[in-house]
């Protein structure tokens, strides 16, 4: 059994890794911290767990957490860089489910998070949990720095284009829709449901953290910097993210086949038959990314236009569901193992 | 008094006219028709309409639309363009919100709504209702095609950068999100509530009825053919479109000062600030399309593509509303008037 | 004219008298004041009031409020106690939308609102704006204190049966169920979408706040107290109140004519015809008050059970538009003046 | 491992039990039925099964259901009566979902499904499976009627107090609120989602079907007639049922340790503690009803009327779920295999 931590657990991320874990047939939950709610049973904030978490929110102090084999970090971005550190050296792998360790150029990451990076020598040991894409990397990792919700839609959407080079590399478009546990447990306004229900809008049109994120996975991917346009929106849905993705081919391929071949071996990418349009409750409360390629020949420029639809759902497999899938490909265990939730419907 | 009569009045656009006309204070409303359900009292049908309509649903025969001065067709496609010819002879102005009169080219509509076109040379005669485009020829038509919900939003983002010539015109890409309320009131399984809700997908990917109608008013613009490609989303949220809109700059102007300019007097069309992110709800119940216009500085690509937000209500300005906007044009009565309901919000 | 000022702008309930007032034919918005955002202008708070709302909002302190003829405050509870005695003082008269003077009983008030009353005195000349009861009173209040959403709908349903005497009241049952916008305006996490959405409960089963303001006004209609059992719930939508409400009969009348001949006369208060479910739709936007009297013969009891069902807009006749109607007696205007809004449908 | 059929697998019921029973460790899915869809992959219908159901949907006729160890109905009423016999001779045991063999009383069946019966012989060996209160009997059965999903949680909700004969069982009142997939996969106007969106009402009010078999089964456990006022809405959710029911206290007993007695072996009912408020979304995609017994003191009326709270996934524990239920009981096996999915949060 492998011994699992999560710092911070309190948030969509952490209840959703509870959710996960405790039916992972190989995890043994051995702690779960929140300094705000020490002491509060984990069952009397989420009743959904009733009789499924027998834990109490703990102090990370008193936790235990360096006697885990790993330990997920659910918090907010720059709370990790601060604690990884001192885990490592007892010999705990990390699974970051925040920023922190995602972006390996460390002033760009200052610059979109607006703080001074605590750890930058950890952030050049950690491998982007990606698993589509560094599944070996990852599997000796000390520290993964798990995905952002977005960045996995697009990437997972772009990245067969990308790394067959068979499209214009400067002027991609990423058109995303993203429900509202994307944006975290938070009390603010613009997420009350009096806001958000029943409304519409893109948000962060000039520049959103995720932006760089993925930019850097599309130029590991192409070899080369990428142009992109990225833009976030806000739907009036609990779970789930749709990218639709635009892409002018630079050179004609079979793309329907580039991408059932680049995904053939993945147990969690789904690339539908063509004219497919996948809706996000198709996956919603499991992991898996399902992708679409249409080319629309409508259109007095020749049908050079490709658009890709790329749909997950935010918590699992653009958070916690590849978290679990990245423990498991760290520990040798079937990277399937607790994952085989069916998407709920309806 | 202007008497008006609607026909059709059981769907969605045919309600949304009743709430807009029963407060318009220069229409008498005449009659209103549903062969299914003749005889049926309206407010027995709209509960919300008790008190405000007296009508019952007659059948069209006998309904005396021809002592009308103005028709709202609010029919599914293919009906009016078979009963709008005697109305028109008989000296009755027609508003059509379907369809029938908006492609000029017969047979590219017979194409994309496989059917054969019983009054073409009505198409030619009737005048495209955008009002901020047709004013002048509204004014004297004896027969307005009502544009579309999604050509309404996305024209009037575009048409500033069309009709300047400053963006690639050959690949324009329209990614439009819009409400249920946009399919209307027809009873089939995709658009019920537990399909509809907590879910997002495109759809029509291949090909879309309003991509020709699109293309048509932008290459009027252009004064040449322009590329787009339109993707069309549905959104669990009863009313309003969010267009997002990009285009490749071609030539350098001041994008922000060029909407201000071409929409300043126009009573329907608002161009926000620079940096804003409309929502859908600002302009639910409202005729009024509110418009944004962005450029993305994070790309490497040198910052090229130009993002303009654009919003509307599908049933007001995208469909009931414009149609009274025309209405008011027709009989030269103030342009606004019966139109200044306040958005709804929350 | 009549000068209006606003206490507490930034609330569901102030936006929505701005709503309201703005169209408003007899009314100049003279100020409105938030403490917290002052300086701002109205319509970079809400876009909904782009070009209707020209205002900033204002510091009570320097807002003029004195030299308005009325004086709505939309504040929490607990602010208009300490600032209405100064502006009645100067001859300006009040709408309060808060609780602060709707319980004659002050010590009751202590102790549901566990607050110190500032202003008992005014509690005692104060008028129950709840226009179908206290009609009379209010056109010379100098004071009013405006019902709230869940009592307005719960008396409203239960008044002719208790004013008859012909139901048993010492158990009355009121099941009520609400949008989320009558938890207001907000940041709080069991009010975001991601909490609210698809999910429905009951809350403040062991005592809510609207308990005694319900039962004082049943019991002043009654002569005598009241027993009530009072059950809230949180409903996902937006706006709206649904009361299913409970009595036995205990003397036989029609209670189908009881209704319709209470509300014969009210502009606001539509009796439904029999066998009839009036959704929340059917009022949204609108100061309408809907209800049905129902009473199922299907039971081993000998269907001595009324039920009847009471809908309003929480917003509309449950608050802001309540609030206008006693504008509207108070200043001697037609009663329905700037309230013809027709429900929004879909 | 046992061999199951499903007939009708298009609905909502059907889909959830392929979500249930493709993870259910002892079953194998033989055939799935659809006389519509015969020929199509299930997968096809339902993309959120693609790698999960390799199976086609058969027609009845050829499906060879006679092999199945056991034959789920997820059919509208009045179809499993006509097929039930010939598999029960044939020594298939049959879970029936819809409505065919709950009511004991079959003239009474007769009047509120408005069908003559085809099979009365099989309704006097049908089992009512409700597990808490059947399950000896259900292990043993041929045939199990499947309860309804109002039924189950208002049962579960009043049975305590029923068995114990501590309440006025002349008047028992439910006030129940379903979300919508609760009427079926079924395309009519007033499930659309811009119909039921955003939308509250009661409906049935004069008399629903789930009356008759909840007055049977809580007279079953009276061992006497009761008296049932039952009012069912439809509130803007999916999934999920809430029930407020209401009884007058007859004599005074601990009613939260009756609750816990009642139900301390019970794997999928869990009595909350005292104060609590159960939200639909704790029980979401479960196999769980959830309590909570509350006597509000504030009532003049001497505090002498209980409220209880009873929520469910009605797709699980009242359907699908409890259907797998009464299977793992048939078969001998672990009642909770399968079964042990953790709500879905958020």
């Amino acid at each position: 059994m492998i011994k699992a931590g999560i710092v911070g657990g309190t948030g969509y991320t952490g209840v959703e890794l509870l959710r996960l874990l405790v039916q992972h047939p190989q995890v043994e939950l051995a702690a779960i911290t929140s300094r705000t709610e020490a002491g509060t049973a984990v069952d009397a904030m989420f009743p959904s767990l009733r009789g499924r978490v027998a834990l109490a929110f703990s102090d990370p102090a008193s936790a235990g957490l360096a006697r885990c084999d790993v330990v997920f970090f659910a918090t907010p971005n720059a709370v990790a860089m601060n604690e990884a550190r001192a885990l490592v050296d007892r010999g705990v792998r990390i699974i970051d489910l925040s920023a922190d360790f995602r972006i390996r150029d460390v002033a760009e990451w200052e610059k979109w998070y607006k703080a001074t990076h605590s750890c930058p020598e950890l952030v050049a040991e950690a491998v982007y949990g990606l698993c589509e894409v560094n599944r070996d990397a990852v599997r000796k990792a000390r520290i993964v720095a798990n995905p952002g919700c977005y960045p996995t839609a697009v990437q997972l959407g772009f990245l067969p284009l990308v790394e067959a080079g068979c499209v214009d590399l400067d002027h991609l478009i990423a058109d995303a829709k993203s429900g509202v546990s994307g944006a975290g447990r938070k009390a603010v306004t613009k997420l009350l449901y009096s806001e958000a229900s029943d409304n519409f809008a893109a948000y962060a049109v000039p520049g959103h953290r995720h932006w760089p994120e993925i930019r850097q996975g599309l130029a590991r991917a192409a070899g080369r910097p990428v142009g992109l346009v990225f833009v976030p929106h806000l739907t009036p849905m609990v779970r789930g993210i749709h990218a639709t993705l635009y892409a002018r081919v630079a050179r004609e391929v079979d793309f329907q086949g580039l991408y059932q071949k680049r995904y053939s071996g993945e147990p969690f990418v789904d690339v539908l038959p063509p004219g497919s349009h996948p809706d996000t409750r198709s996956v919603r409360a499991a992991n898996l990314c399902r992708i679409a390629v249409h080319r629309p020949k409508e259109s007095d420029s020749g049908g050079d236009t490709l658009v890709v639809l790329s749909v997950i759902d935010n918590l699992v497999k653009g958070a916690s569901g590849q978290a679990v899938q990245n423990m498991n490909i760290m520990f040798g265990i079937p990277e399937a193992m607790g994952l085989n939730q069916v998407p709920l419907v309806p």
